[in-house]
């Protein structure tokens, strides 16, 4: 074990506005055996998510920062290559907190076993990880999306917003999503089957949404923020319920959040913004993966991931993010299974 | 009857910002004799809210617009002089929709009997009137206030305000109140209980909302929009509730409303905003008249009226809501009982 190699990416500097290369440190040391209770894990797909450029700040939010030369947090799969646990066992395949990092060694308590039987490990990142249960109890918990419902998504191409509309057609709602660029929209709705799909790069946002819900929005689930926001709550029905999940139009700006302009609809029409973080439903989960993977096995949920390789590109594949240039799940890969 | 002059307040034209004598028509009439089912009131006092300024608007909203040429609308109580209706008789005090004028002829289904000798006639616009029944169920119902909560309220001198941190009080939470000024402040201090009071104009807002919620806002009933509600915002407590009453700074804007820049509190904190309007809970009113009747009764709940005088200086006495000049429920007296 100790002669094991590992290239680690520490954060650096804390960004101002759009991350950079230098905001990062490439650190080359030899993976740490692992002690009692911990394993050593070989890092095969990394999760890359908008939540990481809020993770690079100083301040509270709902998880505390990642510290100046810590290796940047990230969610991923991987294999075990050492255990000093009776959890987890050589060649058991993984998921955990596994770092920007080409091996993790870690406390094996925190590590979830995944199948790649029963679907893909990259699968285990997007559908069955954390955005699948943030789509699934965002949907459904917070937003209380019922059949007949009006629901809609933006980044619907996204990792979280592909699986809410799917999840919403599942239960009988009309889906209309909102993406970027005219493939995304046919994607969403020729292959995931959402009722419509607006481009917000070229249609008008207001009359788009006034074509597709003629009787308003039951539920908005917002993951941009900013002008799209407005949008959807001027066009709420009664008793909406708008489910706060992300805002990725806001996470690299230099000045305040723009707040949305148009909340007084939500006395107008009695309706109600919650605020979601997913790791509040972890009890949860495995009742929305065995749900989830039922629906996959059917062939009524699609996963899709944008997989990127080598842990180099890593500082210019997050950006994809905020440039809307992924496609479904944003996964880095470090190393082949 | 149909010699009985008439002073009616037409709305004449739609303002722009903050509305000007202008906008009013005088109109000098007959009052109109009563029809079968209606009876002719003489108005005594009317009540004078901030959601009037959005009823002068054109467009969408949670009741219609006032039409121009129609008499301005307003809640009031008066003394019925004639009537064609078994539900009232000539000498019975009565509230209704009277509008800014001196008699009102209208459907006496519309009318609810009040007893002067409960409380005095004004406090039927005020605690036990509309803005008593929107403290009660903004802050119990929506707020979801329970003992131990800590309770800020904005506007904590106007009609609505005073009367949330009172029953907030009652009910045993910890009462914080944002006035304008050091005589509204000692006011809700020192007469109605509160914990605290903030003076917006003099202090710094974020650094008393430390100083007097350091266990963060567990319900944030808000009555102005703008600066104040970003405060509170960035202040919530986990599982917070944030009450959307109105927004009293922003109704006059020539420019976009300006929306919560901190709204993304709402994800750190899973809180949620809700919006409000009384009249979802004209059902239950008899339920919270009961129970603040009682209040009354034991010297719990105090009511507080600012009565001006002369139904012609209607124009100008709207104003002082906007100004922040009011103490009190701002009432018009049109005629002495």
């Amino acid at each position: 074990v100790s002669t094991i190699e590992n290239l680690q990416i520490k954060l650096a500097a804390r960004p101002i506005g759009m991350p950079k290369r230098s905001d990062w440190e490439f650190a080359h040391s030899v993976a740490r055996e692992p002690e009692d209770g911990e394993a050593l894990v070989k890092v095969l797909y990394l999760s890359l998510d908008p939540a990481m450029r809020g993770w690079m700040n100083e301040g509270r939010s709902y998880i505390p920062p990642v510290r100046i030369g810590d290796p940047m947090r990230a969610g991923g799969v991987g294999i075990v290559v050492a255990s000093k646990s009776p959890a987890v066992a050589e060649g058991d395949y993984v998921y955990g907190t596994l770092d920007i990092q080409q091996y993790a060694t870690l406390k094996a308590a925190g590590l979830t076993k995944v199948d790649p039987k029963v679907a893909p490990l990259t699968v285990y990142l997007n559908v069955l990880g954390m955005p699948g249960m943030t789509a699934y109890f965002g949907l459904l918990d917070v937003g209380r999306a019922v059949a007949g419902n009006t629901v809609v998504v933006s980044g619907a191409a996204g990792a979280v917003g592909m699986t809410v509309g799917q999840i919403a057609r599942i239960k009988g709602c009309r889906v209309v999503g909102i993406a970027g660029g005219p493939e995304k929209c046919a994607y969403v709705r020729d292959e995931l089957g959402f009722d419509a799909a607006i481009d917000y790069k070229s249609e008008d946002l207001n009359g788009a949404l006034r074509e597709h819900c003629p009787n308003g929005i039951d539920v908005y689930f917002d993951n941009v923020g900013g002008a799209t926001l407005d949008a959807c709550l001027a066009r709420l029905a009664m008793h909406a319920r708008v489910v706060i999940c992300g805002a990725i139009s806001q996470y690299n700006n230099t000045t305040a959040v723009t707040g949305p302009s148009n909340y007084l609809s939500l006395l107008v029409n009695r309706a109600t913004m919650q605020g979601m973080v997913v790791f509040d439903y972890a009890k949860r989960y495995p009742e929305a993966v065995r749900e989830m993977a039922g629906w996959i096995a059917e062939g009524k949920l699609k996963s899709r991931e944008d997989v990127v390789k080598g842990i180099d590109t890593f500082p210019e594949t997050l950006l994809k993010l905020f440039r809307g240039e992924n496609f479904g799940k944003l996964v880095l890969e470090v190393a082949a299974p």
